[in-house]
Order: structure tokens, then sequence, then C-alpha cells
């Protein structure tokens, strides 16, 4: 046996992905999938190729039947109606939230990039599930915020240079590029194929992607002083995979900013920074690893690092089944260490 | 512990394949890595995503070594040289042979499309590895010949129809389409993406492409009298999964042909039976699994089966590490029940 | 100055790459854009990339006003639409409709493919317009049913070989494969990059696309006899280009089958038979061409004769040009002789 | 009738894309193509898309060849190579080199990233081809430098503003994503589908790539005194396409910014500066045009400006053919002004 396992909003690519990680999980076994548009079919009516692997009946969100059936449920949900879902369940089974509901601390600041927060008293006990910062924290927890996509490749590679003071805060620069299923599987332009197959483009240029305010919270609690950056979202016509090209004024030479991201991540299995040379996403496709390569341009005075992810494994549902990993005693990388998927 | 595995050639897409595949695999450990051009390199060296997952050195062929160091030997080699370097560890190692050069039985016909066969006495011992057909006899093998990915992709939907005698053995057509790893990983202006991206084609029209006597040899003997197939295949501009559809003659309908391939295959888990529907090449992705659709045109009286594979794992590695666990009593479909990776 | 030319329907990519082709046009010059989800707005707010090239403001459809201002009307407005819309117009100007809803002769084929038929009395007139075929009825014409992308590609290697009877009425079978653009720029998940990129499939298989009947009516015509095929429609991961496989029973050499398409398009520029080889679709890729390669397998006495064509180009846009082209007198190649965009 | 062109080194994909455009000049007429690899062979059996538009014969590099039957030479010769031999044509024709051999003014500069300079003395004539920048210069010359891809997305946004004095000259950053063809026809693994398909990730990272010099340098005498820049180049899995993400430090709000690059550009038929929004590659595919779209980010007081070119029109062949037309006295947008090719 193992633990029980619901995933609210089941349908999605969050949600697939879950599926996808958890079917080789030993210890942990899916009970409850809920879908407010499919429910009472089998989920591999909607995902066919699930037939086979996984075609249990779609339910709808019922919290007596949640809290009978499950111990932990990954909440998959729009922001929103996560949060509302989500406090009516959280007294009675742990929860990792996938959602933005509960990665920024302030309801102010929920509020100002979203909507009104409708459960603010959470907000006083949520963990933010970033595994390799707060791993400690994470493991009695009873609520975590799955970080965003992009913010999970921005923050592992700077954390640990504004922890050590080895970089300034002013002056950082975040280029990221990603595949497309991190817009999901709702149906825009933005995802026909005719018109981002074989184009390149950038979106929310400027200060206004909802990732901005998560990436600057923990930014500035790592910095301990209050950090900005410069963020901008490209989009790749492809699936799977997200790069960031990360901008930093640092006095310091490659090898001492090498060496505090290597003593940082030294026990962490899904970081891994190269000696030499730079990742493509290709390395990291359905795994959950983030690399990070990284130079000096000593004309310059800048670093820059690139780091990448899978946006849907590391970058969102990987993280939460290592997060469920850390709260249940599992071993942290348990099914979690399959290699990319290459060519 | 486990069985000791020896790869050759193995910096090539079907070697890698073989060892995302393994590394999964509790019963199977990589003792033995061997590359002719990269020898003396960690192979991480040479695929770089394989840091941190297999950083073993690349060696030489030494039969010597391989006798001492592995109890089965996967050859990925090109045909022609396979042979020659399997002919010299036979007699101490099982193996299975990943190129064409055992899966001619007949010397001559090998000649006829490929060039003097160096190692014809093994001919009379080796099982040809379409792992759900000759499940008996491979259980005994010494040496299995891994079956081409076209052939798989096309007998295994009309095996059983032909022994079944319920198509006609005359008028097959088999219209194929892959993706470009089925090329390897050599340069070629056809593996160019300004060349290949954003396009499509035909390759190898009439009869000239290699897996056509495979095709029919394995055939005919499920008829039991010769058959002559049409086989035309194309190139997809994606890097994995294979596509074929098949034209057959048939007085039988649709439910007839469904029940013969569902009884064939009730104890195969690999091999998938569409109820309706037909599958797309993404419903494999990274799987062994074969799903097959298929619908009976009743104004034309031909039957329609479309089956779907990923190349490279059930119509190559995976099949091989499925014929391994055959050939050493694991169960079937261990370290091979992955989900496809979607999307 | 030159003809005054209206597009109905205008933001789609059939009007899209209607615009796109006249601008190059000396002799035609737009005058009017409808569509009725946009009225009102430039065209270039809805297709930003025109901006500078077209900013024509969209309108509402209104007869008189087409009448006012245009010589010749394409509708790119779909099915049923497409014929009351005409009907309303026809008395006034010459009409090329890029819709099915003229293409098959028999209002009562109509029904039984699509729905009813509310213009049956425009049938008596219309003309197919395949170009190479129907050239001098096209000349003469007010009405030209445009044909669809996938009977553009199987009738142009087809009808010359049936003409001259070089071939077998019975056993046809086609096998087409088309880029994702030939379904429109609709929302759909077919259409979603992370659902149809890096995957291949067929659909509906059997009897079902309804581009059947208008390929079977135009085969039988040029036959003499009824002629019934095998088509099976797949989907490639690419915006535009369709290459149909095409499977035929002749005792007749390949030298005999060639000399007949030659001579047929001795005098169409836009047809290209190889005199060996195969084409892909980036050959043809936004040009107008119709290229064919073919070969015999004397094994199974099977002719297999594959084309590739652009389906909004020759499979739509630029085949309606080239027929405006022929209704007006002006030469048939004027403004589709650009070479594929390569790479 | 109309001007005599050659074209060295023609079968590589700036050379065809000079065909492409050509082939609708009215003015030009190609009477010359050289390739040392393929000479004696028409282009057509190299580029077999090109039947039937252009079966010229390959030929050898002549001088005497060349000056007897050209007026004008593009070069599309690897750099080192291109040198030598423009220095022996140019005395009797004129001009356009589209290698890098005469963009640096400077020989030690070009031999501290290149090589030796075997024809300095050509250095003080030669004009840098940015078309939009030097009209005036290149109107009169007789040996143009064509501009590299990155420098010319680059400079057009750049340029004006600094001559403006209104944005800072330090701290400059260029974050520019390629599609593959601007690595050119040769086979690498970079360009194999399999490696570089559904996959991103950066190149020459730091201060390596032989693009910055020319940047710099055309940076520095726009702004009258040295500027330094960050430049990062990366792998888009597309042909065709060019997109730079450029960071400024600037006073100025976007409005005065955007007034600077109008009036610079007023007179550009192919500069085309966005009134809001940022542009897709998808929007410039095959065409010459820079759409440009910028914003402030008051937060930051950063500027940022988005350009995206097609590589290989304007990045190359395009401007080329508008420096032709400068040249030679034709409006400089003949045979350039088609539409992109969408989808």
């Amino acid at each position: 046996m193992g633990i029980s396992i619901g995933i609210l909003g089941a349908t999605g690519y969050t949600g697939s992905e879950l599926i996808r990680l958890l079917h080789l999980h030993p210890d942990a076994e899916i009970t409850y999938l809920s879908s407010r548009q499919y429910n009472g079919k089998p989920i591999s009516d909607v995902l066919e190729y699930l037939q086979g692997y996984c075609d249990r009946i779609l339910e709808e969100f019922e919290p007596s039947v949640i809290a009978a059936r499950c111990e932990l449920v990954f909440s998959c949900l729009p922001h929103g109606t996560s949060m509302e879902f989500i406090s009516q369940i959280i007294d009675r089974v742990k929860v990792i939230d996938l959602s933005a509901d509960f990665r920024l601390g302030d309801a102010a600041l929920y509020r100002a990039w979203y909507q009104d927060h409708t459960a603010p008293a959470l907000l006083a006990e949520v963990v933010y599930g970033l595994s390799e910062v707060y791993r400690a924290e994470i493991r009695g927890a009873r609520l975590v915020a799955n970080p965003g996509c992009y913010p999970t490749s921005a923050l592992l590679p700077l954390i640990p240079l504004l922890q050590a003071g080895i970089i300034e805060t002013a002056g950082i620069i975040i280029d990221s590029k990603t595949g497309v299923s991190g817009a999901g599987r709702g149906l825009t332009l933005k995802a026909h194929i005719c018109e981002t197959g074989e184009s390149f483009s950038a979106y929310k240029v400027g200060r206004f992607h909802r990732h901005i305010p998560e990436i600057e919270q923990e930014l500035s609690k790592a910095a301990g002083s209050p950090v900005t950056v410069e963020f901008t979202p490209h989009l790749i016509p492809i699936s799977r995979g997200m790069l960031s090209t990360i901008y930093v004024q640092t006095e310091a030479d490659v090898s001492a900013l090498r060496d505090v991201l290597n003593s940082f991540y030294s026990d962490s299995p899904f970081v891994k920074v190269l000696c030499d040379g730079f990742p493509a996403t290709k390395d990291v496709r359905g795994t959950n690893r983030c690399i990070i390569g990284l130079c000096k341009n000593d004309e310059t005075g800048r670093g820059i690092l690139i780091s990448a992810i899978d946006n849907l494994t590391k970058g969102a549902s990987g993280q939460a089944v290592q997060n469920m990993n850390i709260m249940c005693g599992f071993p942290e990388a348990r099914a979690l260490d399959s290699m990319p998927l290459f060519p």
C-alpha cells in the first residue's frame, strides 16, 4: 500500500503530468480525481492515451468524499477556485496547491496582482514549496504552495548567490523562454500550431507577468532587502521546456559563483551545476532536474546564469511530487529519477 | 544485483534508449559500453544529458572483457559489423542484435538485400524477436534478432489476421510514416532541421526498402504461403513515432477482425486494440506500446488497420528490453510500463 | 488599375492567403473585405502582420455595396453560408467559391454529405475549378467552384491516367497527409500545438471525409464509369503542405504513365512531373505548383503516384487566383510564379 | 533586360535566398552562379525545388568570366575565402559581400576575432551595408559589406537612440534568438532535427560570438564613444526568424523613444515601429521587414526593445538586394515587398 492521493482538476497538463509521475511511485496510489467539466466520465475518455494506465472515473469536488478517501490532495485548479476548494478540505487532508493562490505571503500583494484573497487565514501557515530552499519547512507542512514555473527557473540559480551576498541586488534581468504547455490545455490562438509553430515571440513585456511578485518576494527574502527584477517571458514553439537567461552584476569570478551554487545544492539530487557549458531544454525533458550553466563576462562585469527545467515537471508537477515525498517522509527523489526522453 | 549488461555501439539513438530504459530496471545493471569512435571517454561527454545518470567510460570492443563482465549483450552496431562482432562473443554471452544481420533466415536473401553473410551458421539458431509472436522461442534463445521498426508496426496488426485466414494474402498495402530518429544520429541533409522540419516526403518508394523482405518473410510464415506487400515509407518532421496505415482485402466485418486481434493479444501487455477510433503517435511516445485501430469500408470491401509505435521503443530498444525480460525470466513488462510523455 | 476584388470571410487562412497573392498581382485590386465577426475593424487589427500591407476596414456582407464596388468576389465563407451569400450577388459579379457548396453537381449528393442545398438552380451553370482540367469552361464562367485541397492533390495525377484508360478504375487508394492549416483558424484541440506537434495521426478513416464524393465525381467523369476510391487523410504537424500517396493497378510501365501525364500537362505551368524521384511538401511551400513523382512496382503490378501541393495555395487560394486569371483573360501564372520559401 | 548578376557560393541558404528574391526582380538577371563543390551541375540538381525556376549550370570561380558576364556580384562565400575572391574581381564589378570579411573597418580587430586580413587595402573604401543607416554611402559604393544577421537585428533599434543620446551607452544587453538556418546548410549535430527540434538553448555565451565587435563598432560610431554590449545568442527550433530582446538604461519615456525611432525611419519602408505590442518572427517570415516593439519599465528605469527580422532576408540576402537596389538606382523596395508567408 501507500499514501492515498487525490487530484483536483485532473484533466489539464499539470494533472496529467502528476498521473504520469505517480504511476511510477511505489508508495502512492491515486484514489480520487475531480473534474467539473468531465465528471462522470473515465479520465481515459478525456485523455485517451491513458487507456489501460488510468481509467478512474472523474468525480465532482466533494469534501467529505475527499476526506474519506485521500490523505494528500494536489490541486490543479485555476487560481481563485483553488483557494476556495482548498479551504474546505485543508482541515482533513494535506494539500499541495499548484495554483498561484498561496504563493504570495501577503494578501494585499495577492489582491494587487490577482484578486481578493478568500482564504487569507491560511497564508500564515502555508509553506512555499521550492523544495531545495524550504525543505525543512515542507517536511512538517499541511499546506504547500507549489512554485510557478518561471519562479522555479529563476530562483534556483539566484537565491544561493543573493544569500551569499556575492551578487548585487540591483540590476537583475531574467530573460525567460517557455514551451507552450505552460499556458495549459485551453484553446487560444497563441496555442494554435499554425500561429505559434515556426515562430517566436515575447509576451507580457514590461511589468505585467504575475510571476514577477513571486520572484521578487523570494529574492528579497534571500537578499534580506527588497529586490526588483526585470522579467521578460517568451514563447518557444515546443511543448515542454523552459530556459532562463539571467544577467547579474557581480565582482566575483565564475569559480566563486559556481562554488556557492555547488555548496548550496550539494545534497539536492535535482539541481545540477555544470562545470562548463550551458544546458538545453532537451537535457531535462520529462525530468525533475534543473541544470544551471554560468559564466562571467569580464568586459562587462556581468555574470550570466542559464537554467533549464521542464516547465511541467520541476516547474510544476514534478516539484509537487518532490514536495509530497518530503512531506511524507519518502526519499526525495522517489519516482522522479527517470532520464530525459532523448531524442 | 541483477543481470550484467553490455551495449555495443552505445552512443547512437538505440543505445541511448537502452540506457534510458535499463536505468529503471531493478534487475539489470550496465557493466560495459563500447564505442569505436569515442572509446576512452565517459559516455556523458558524448551525450551530455547523461551526466549524473550514466558516466561510464566507453571501451573498445574486446570479447574477453565482455565475456568476463557481461551476461547479456545488446548490439546496436550497424549491419555487417554487428554479425562479425556477435560471432566472437555468442559462445560466451546471450545476445540481442538490434541490427538487421540476423533477421532474415536465409543467407541468400540477406545477400540479395544487404551483402554476403559472414556468420551464416548462426542463422539456424537465431530467434526473430517479435516478442508477442515468438515469446516461447525467445525464452530459451541464446541469440535474438530484434525486429526492424517498420516490420514491428506492420507485423503486429497483420500476423494474427493472416494466421486466422481472415484476410486475403494478396493486395496488402503498408503506407508507413516515421519520425527522423529512425535514421539514426548520423549527419545527413535528410536530418537537417531546415530541410526536414516543416516538410513531409516519401522515400525509397517502390521495392527498395530493406525492411520489405523482413516483413514478407514473417507474413508468409503467418499465412502459410508467400505474401508480397506494397510498402511505402515516409518521413514525419518529428523525432519519435511511427504510424502505419495498412490496407487489406477481407470478407470479414470489423468485429470479426477485432476479435481475432484481441484474442491473439489477450496476454500481451503492450499491444492495445482500440474499441473505436485510431491512435496518434503521441499516445505511445517513449512507451513500449503498439496501439491498433481498425475499420472496414463496406463500399470497397477493404479493411484498414492503423498501428502506432514509438520507433525507438517498441520499434527498437523497448522491444529489446522486453526480449531480455523474456530470455531472463523477468516479468515481461518490467521497466517498460512508463506512461507516454504527454504533452 | 485592374479588376476590383472582394473577399467574403477575409480573416481566415484562405482569405489571408488570397490577400498575400493578390498583393503581387498588377491587375487586381482589393476593394472590399467582409467579416461578420470583426466588421468595423481594420483587417490588420485581426491579422497584425498585415499592418502596412493591407489596413482595409472589414465590412458586413452587403450585396449592393459589393455590386457597386467589385467585379469579382472570392467567397471564403464556410459551406452552407457561402451558397446563401453567393446567390445574392451572383447576378451582379463573378464569383469564385472556395467552400464546398458548388463542388458537387448533384444536389442530392450534396444533401447526403452536407445538408440541403439552398441554391440548386446555380448547379447547372457552375464550373468545377480544377484549372488544368476545366480551363476552357472556366474562361467563360460566372461562378466557379474552387476544388478542395485533397481533391486537387488526388485528381491532378489521376484524371489524365483514367482519361487515357491506362490504369484500372477499381482499387484506387489515396493515402493523404496534410498540414494543419487545412483545418482553418478555428480553435480546436486538434490544432493545439501541444496535442498535434510532435505527433502524427489519421482522421475520418473509412468512408467519412466529405472530399470523397468530390474526388469520385471527377474521377468517374474522367473514367467514363463510376469510380470508388479508398481515401485516408492524415495530419502532419506542420502548417502548410499536402502529400498524397496514390496506389493504382495498371499494366503500363512507368514511362507510359509519365508520358500520359507529361502530355496532358504540357501547357500547364504549375503541374510538374518529375523525371525521377519524388517531391517533398517543402518543394511547393507557398507556391501554386503541384509536383508529381511516380514509379511502378513490378512485383505487385501497382503504380505509385505521389503528389505534393501547398494546401493553402494550389489547394485553395492559389488555384482560386489562377481561376481568376483564366476568367479575366490574364496570363494564367500572373502573381503565382514566386519560388517556394526555402528553407 | 536589366543588370547582370553573379552569385559566388550559390548553393547555400543565403545563395538560394538571393535566387528566390531576384526571381521577382524585373531589373536583375542572374547570369553566373559559382560553386566549388558542385561545379558543372545544374543548381537544380543540388537544390531540387529549383527545377523549372532556375536550372543554370554552376561554374568554378573565374574572374575573367565574371568580368565578362556580370555587372554586380554577391559573394556568399565563407569568410576568409570571400576576401580572396573579391580582391580578384573588385576592379571590374560591383560587389556585395555577405561574409564577415569587410564588416570590421580595422584589420587588427578582424585579426583578433577571425584571422589575418588578406585584402586590407579595400577596407578604406568598403561601405557597411546597413541600408537604412548608410543609404547615402551605399549609393556610390563599389564594395558593400552586408551586415550580419544579429547586428542587423540589434543595430536598427539601437543606432537611432544612441545617435539621439536618449539612452545610456553603458549597460546595453542584447538577448537574441535565431532560427537554425543562420548556421547554414552544413551538417552538424546542432542542426540535426532530433537534437535541436523540441529544444532551446544558448550558445557562445559570454564574449565569444564574432558578431560582437561588429555590433560594438557600429554602436560606438552612433554614440560617438566606445560602447560595450552584453550579447547572448540562442537557438530556436525553427528554420527562419530572429528576435532580439534588448535592455537599455534611459531616463526617457516610451513615447520619446518611439518618436526618435519613427523619425529616423520615416523614409524607410522596411523598418516598422509598432504603436503598441511586440512582434513575432512569423510577422516577418520571408520578408525584408524589421519590426520593432518597445516599452519602458518604470520600476527599473529600463527600456525594452524587441526587434524581429527574418535572418535570411533582412538579416542577409534581402538586405543585400536592398543594397543592390540602392547601388543601382532602383527603387529601394523593388522585389522586396512580398507579404510574409502566413501561416
